[in-house]
């Protein structure tokens, strides 16, 4: 653990209701030691796969042990379990309903463990059942970030559950064919084909080989937003190695009607 | 005090503006050992009780000793007297308008102390009235957590202001009687009859035992979210002890059209 | 530099997208005693002049070596270049695209250096070009604050671009011509004429020396908000020194659809 271990939020909270203020305070209390990141509060409510995506975009970017606590829990109270996830570099902590399952996917082949936290010691006393954020979720994040074992948190298991993410898929060796799995702030689209999808057909940053179709328009891929001005639709291989729409300075998704789920394809030209 | 202590902040600044941002450059300034924490800058504007609703369920979930600052302050400028309230755990300052009603209620037997803070020695200079904010609760929070005592800060005064709150009654040993208090992002509406006013008809576990009635309608109460997936209107108490309704992944306020102060009545089955 | 140095953001990300957190992510990673202020992410998409204002207003209320990252960055990955500012007091961080012209206005007259930042050694492995946000600004401004000094990560420069703010102009010894730059939260519109404008004409003290006029209407001009209860719209000088117009308890831009660059004069009673 760092001195001063890191902790990062991603819930469905919104930012109107004191929640993610008072799981800082839980984890504060527990530990003034501990700097605490929010990641994003604004989730759309209950959106797992949303939240899944936000979360393995994300905890590459942090120092290595850093906790990632992560909230959208509509199963909240029922018998769906806490899970504390332990890998070589992070740990997760949030509820076993596939919000972690694009991590899971990532550390295939690397040392990772799941834990079924029960150790409720570490639990606040709940007048409720509506809020773990703050009375499980917090306090385990919290303690662990103190030093608690991950094993006396609760009993290790591998029936955790995984909610499969749309893969891209390469046809033939011409053709990678993928979906819109995220519309960002500024109305991008990203889509689920990455550079490593393309680098089997050609050298990526020869971007005049590539076409990149939508909606059986061809788009141009560019180098940076600024390059196609038209005001049309085009592709770009964003900073997070992915194939993303754009219209430079407009709201893509908005003025082409883009929707999650739509299809995008990459072949060679 | 904390070697590092903790300063909240509730307000109706929201997000957009710089002003969350500058109160803490100016905390900061004086005392770069504090630790800040924001509850919410999305208070409804000018809504006090909204705001004095918020901080009396957050507060006791920060460190003994914490400083919760609240602005929602309409009158910013005017007569109205800028307050330290000082109890055994937590200190509390903003504008004497009736923010800290309910914990003035909370701690009705408890020691605390209320101050008129007239220090202006630690008030930023003033280029106008519009933001006391920045120019009087930032630093006198920041003085504070840098240990100036309380009685430095001004007089103490007993004439501060109290917004009653609406109170549940019991009516007879069967039936108590509430109002919606709050609406959360979720659309969840939240109730002023708590589990202590449930305790004095029957055992609180013992959930078969209460009937909720809302707009004439009895409604099942719960014991978590997913236990009700009609997608009818339900009852929890939720996790700050509130009987509260619900509708499983929806936004019951919505849907059922519940407004503040719509009468919520628990009694025995 | 501060043992624990302050570095803030303003952008125009939004709060719904990770990309703040990401920053902060790896602004931490290299150097975890970085204390980081959001300012604001939720300046309006791409608008620079909006962005300029509000690092201007701010910067001067954070402590002394503060460094300031502004990322409004339309042309991201393009040819313009990543600047870094530095003047006696802060350091400032962002695209050179005019975000800091006011900075540069303030500065005029004092010590300034500005470098063109080259130093990719200190820039994140690139897999786009889309967010320069946290692969080149955000770990510059974290090794700056690790004490790396300014001439390392680039050259000087003098032709960084300045976008001419609009002035107030003193058109006789009575008059002072402004216009409406900013629409705050609350809907209050600040002009840019100032508290320094007045003083050629009267001793502000003496608010009834003062007409303000708007839209050919004349203007109360109050020393605070409450001091109009009328619903109409009035004048006051804020805390930053500018006349603002404001209905009290109201959202005045709305009431009397005020627009940014509506024209404001004071002159004498």
């Amino acid at each position: 653990m760092l001195e001063t271990p890191i902790i990062t939020l991603t819930t469905d909270f919104g930012l109107k209701d004191p929640l993610a203020g008072l799981m800082k305070g839980v984890i504060q209390r527990i530990n003034p030691n501990a700097r605490i990141i929010d990641i994003t509060h604004n989730i759309q409510r209950h959106n797992i796969f949303e939240a899944s995506q936000v979360i393995a975009m994300s905890y590459k970017y942090f120092p290595s042990t850093t906790i990632h606590v992560a909230v959208v829990d509509p199963g909240v109270g029922s018998m769906r379990r806490p899970l504390l996830v332990v890998t070589e570099d992070h740990y997760f902590i949030g509820p076993d309903n596939g919000i972690f399952s694009p991590i899971f996917e990532d550390l295939k082949s690397n040392f990772f463990k799941v834990y079924h936290v029960t150790a409720s010691h570490y639990f606040l006393p709940m007048l409720g059942s509506t809020f773990h954020g703050r009375d499980i979720f917090a306090p385990i994040a919290a303690w662990l970030s103190k030093g608690v074992e991950s094993f006396k948190l609760g009993e290790e298991i591998d029936d955790y559950v995984k909610i499969p993410a749309p893969k891209s898929v390469t046809s033939d060796s011409n053709t990678v064919t993928g979906e819109i799995i995220a519309l960002d702030n500024f109305g991008n689209a990203i889509s689920n084909i990455k550079t490593e999808d393309l680098a089997g057909l050609a050298d990526v940053n020869s971007k005049e080989k590539f076409t990149v179709e939508f909606n059986n328009e061809p788009l141009s891929l560019v180098s940076f937003y600024a390059e196609n001005e038209t005001g049309k639709l085009s592709a770009i291989i964003n900073s997070f190695g992915h194939i993303e729409l754009f219209v430079f300075r407009e709201n893509a998704s908005e003025k082409y009607n883009i929707k999650i789920g739509d299809k995008v394809i990459v072949s060679l030209a």
